[in-house]
């Protein structure tokens, strides 16, 4: 395996001719087969390699995601959806050829229920679009990667970002789903009822299946009040251990923080350049609190007291929405910021998560690697979920970066794991995780290979992701 | 379909004589043919006939389980896990004969963790031995169905309880588990990390999978901190629409209450004969509040000022422990208070949950069938998560109190699907409910189909439990 380029890269369309017709005939100009459109769509915002699609459908309606499925199903034709092109593990390329099928114009809001706080949506629809449209309902989503994804490729990867400690990933803010599967059929999963024990979960099964089970093309999600206050705060340390350990306090506390990330002293570094900022370049707590005034007054005295306990040497908390809008933008163009300290550079984001406890062990251990690297090397984390991510500034057509970069996040993984951790917690497996799959899941490898084998028995649902293929030795690649 | 009486009731054991001998071989003394030890093991707690199992194993381990499990694979021989036999629907029933596999002696807790708000254990322990073990350290597990259930049991029927609408039911709160799967190998799924994107999540398809995709033998499960502050308050109305209104607003409001049970006035009449008590006969809601000193009595004056809005005539609150360990015990022992208003009589437990929203409409649209009904019904509910229980106090013998009680739910059950909910919202499926599913997942339930068959080829995991059989007509009865 490698970072090889794309095998069509040549600009011939590799689709039967017979797949070509139909699609044409059936979406006219929203069948692409040029090559930026291909180009486009067999790229992600990481360090992998483009993997350009035969050719692009843009769909508007769940009926034509089906026929599209159903022609390519046909034909054994590869399917691979995309949605805005966010995503950092490959999960777009196409690896085997086939149609991208972007669901990006699949953007209308279906029905908003503010008395049962849900909402049911199209994929296409992205986060900011969203929260846009509720604004004036006094409701609010909090699933909140770094990019402007689309809520179906939040979905298909199980996202999360600097919301879940306090309102959960994807896992739990998908009510039902609509799902092409790949013959073509249209699956709704779940009800809006708030729990369900009638069968198997399929909601959850296909939540996190990256495209590799069905095609997600509606959502109903789970809405929230937005709370009568909210504070936010900054609180550097002089080390990240400290900061860590502040962090565990909350957590074992049971303070409701509705957020709490870790910028270290790097990434605070790129972070006051890109956004013109003037943080103090330290090991940093950027936290959110929500709930009634009282409630919330409440949370910020004990964190600050967990703070100064464990070494912070300032606590500065912000109540105004301007100064948190600041605080919260930068921390969500950290990747860009990060991206932007070295020219033409790629950002490999490692992504591992453990438990709360080995949150401080895993980072210090890492500690080695960080210093004796050859580039640039951010650590940004939600640490209250004991997610933290590197952000390695590669060259991506430096081979000996990529595989400088692919041995450290090796080792990572691996020491993430050993602690009862995952190799992703919330950029999902693409191609770019698939080989630390056996390690984590062990069989259960073979129980995901067996469902995936059921559902798309062609494998034409975004083939090669997730699973490793069986290799004629036994084992995968390790 | 009906009631029928086990076919192999006649004491004759059906097991092929090469696995009776070599369970027998492998297990000595526990493994069983008594004619009480199978009749016990086909019995759940609700009105579906017992349908003894041919054999009975008591297993003590994981390995134990995973080789009972092989030695039936090889022979074909159905394998039905059980627990503590409190089940509802029919899920222990053999109805295809074969091995309960008894796992209420694998009580182990394996390790608690408070720093990370998490513990193992088998899947034989119950609910009160885990919170009994827990008491010294500070940390309690929420969920809590009226039974003294085990805790595999209640992952493989993804049961809640009254705590669901604040801390979720098994869905949430089972980390990881270990699963024997129908070839007898061992999986466990998930780590300890509180989120991951690492393939598709098999903790959530074997939760709610009622032991036809694999039996659960250990669980890591997440645990919370006991409160600073608990309250609890008992407030009746004159008519179950205003406990009803009172209870949709409280939870638009996002008042993060711990618990909002409804009983009508029939069941608080029968929950005063049955625990000595001496309640107001008359619609009631029972709330418990959690959190901390401030935070609670925010709660729990906002809760009060909604509950007067819509006509309580009273709102009595407890701190103290004892009182509110008569009220919550005289809830959990509803079941058994109901089924005490007739000798003999079992209880068929409807068990429809709708959105929130449709959770008045839904009740008042099922009055009629109350006030007609033949038998007793009591209404008891958890309904801050929009579930809400028909207590059908019917003599299982009589076969026109069946078939009106098998009307009554399939009227009320078709009503909750129309209003977007589901057939169950914690019991599960077992064989009460197969005939609904195809109403409320339609082409779901094929893909459901697809994976049992992928996992299970030789259907022995719990046979004929969730999935309706394909008829040669397309249609299952309906």
């Amino acid at each position: 395996m490698g970072f090889h380029a794309s095998s069509n890269d040549s600009g011939s369309v590799g689709l039967p001719q017979a797949v070509a017709d139909l699609l044409a005939a059936f979406l006219g100009p929203r069948f692409s087969i040029s090559l930026s459109d291909r180009e486009h769509h067999g790229r992600g915002e990481s360090y992998h390699a483009v993997q350009a699609p035969d050719a692009v459908c843009y769909a508007e309606t769940t009926e034509e995601v089906s026929r599209i499925v159903r022609i390519c199903a046909d034909h054994g034709v590869a399917v691979i959806p995309f949605g805005a092109g966010t995503s950092l593990e490959g999960h777009v390329s196409a690896l085997r050829g086939g149609v991208s099928l972007d669901l990006s114009r699949m953007t209308r809001i279906i029905a908003v229920r503010p008395e049962d706080l849900d909402v049911t949506i199209e994929a296409g629809v992205t986060r900011h679009q969203l929260n846009n449209y509720l604004r004036d309902t006094g409701l609010f989503f909090p699933v909140d990667p770094g990019g402007e994804s689309t809520l179906g490729g939040m979905a298909a990867t199980r996202a999360s970002g600097t919301n879940a400690v306090r309102y959960g990933t994807m896992r739990e803010n998908v009510v039902s789903l609509t799902a092409v599967m790949a013959d073509g059929s249209v699956v709704v999963t779940g009800g809006r009822a708030r729990k369900s024990s009638a069968g198997y979960d399929l909601t959850r099964l296909i939540v996190g299946s990256e495209g590799t089970l069905g095609i997600i093309t509606e959502l109903t999600l789970r809405l929230y009040g937005i709370p009568e206050k909210v504070s936010a705060a900054i609180c550097p340390f002089i080390t990240v251990d400290e900061a860590i350990a502040t962090v565990v306090g909350i957590i074992q506390c049971g303070i409701p923080i509705a957020r709490v990330e870790l910028m270290d002293a790097r990434t605070i570094q790129a972070t006051n350049r890109y956004s013109g900022l003037s943080y103090k370049e330290t090991p940093t707590l950027f936290m959110e609190f929500h709930g009634s005034t009282a409630g919330v007054a409440e949370q910020v005295a004990l964190t600050r007291e967990l703070a100064e306990q464990n070494g912070a040497f300032d606590f500065e908390s912000a109540d105004d929405p301007d100064t948190r809008a600041v605080l919260w933008n930068a921390r969500h163009n950290v990747h860009y910021a990060v991206q932007a300290m070295r020219p033409q550079a790629k950002v490999w984001s490692t992504d591992v998560c453990v438990p709360i406890s080995s949150l401080g062990p895993c980072i210090a251990e890492t500690q080695e690697d960080i210093a004796s690297a050859s580039f640039f090397i951010s650590t940004v984390g939600h640490v209250g979920d004991g997610n933290f991510h590197l952000g390695l500034v590669i060259d991506p057509n430096n081979p000996d970066e990529l595989a400088e970069a692919e041995a450290l996040n090796s080792r990572l993984v691996k020491r993430a794991i050993a602690l009862g951790g995952t190799c992703t917690g919330e950029h999902g497996v693409g191609t770019g995780k698939m080989k630390f799959m056996e390690l984590e899941h062990g069989h259960g490898v073979e129980v995901m290979r067996a469902i995936k084998k059921a559902l798309d028995p062609k494998d034409i649902m975004n083939p090669g992701k997730i699973i490793p293929e069986l290799r004629s030795g036994g084992n995968p690649e390790n």
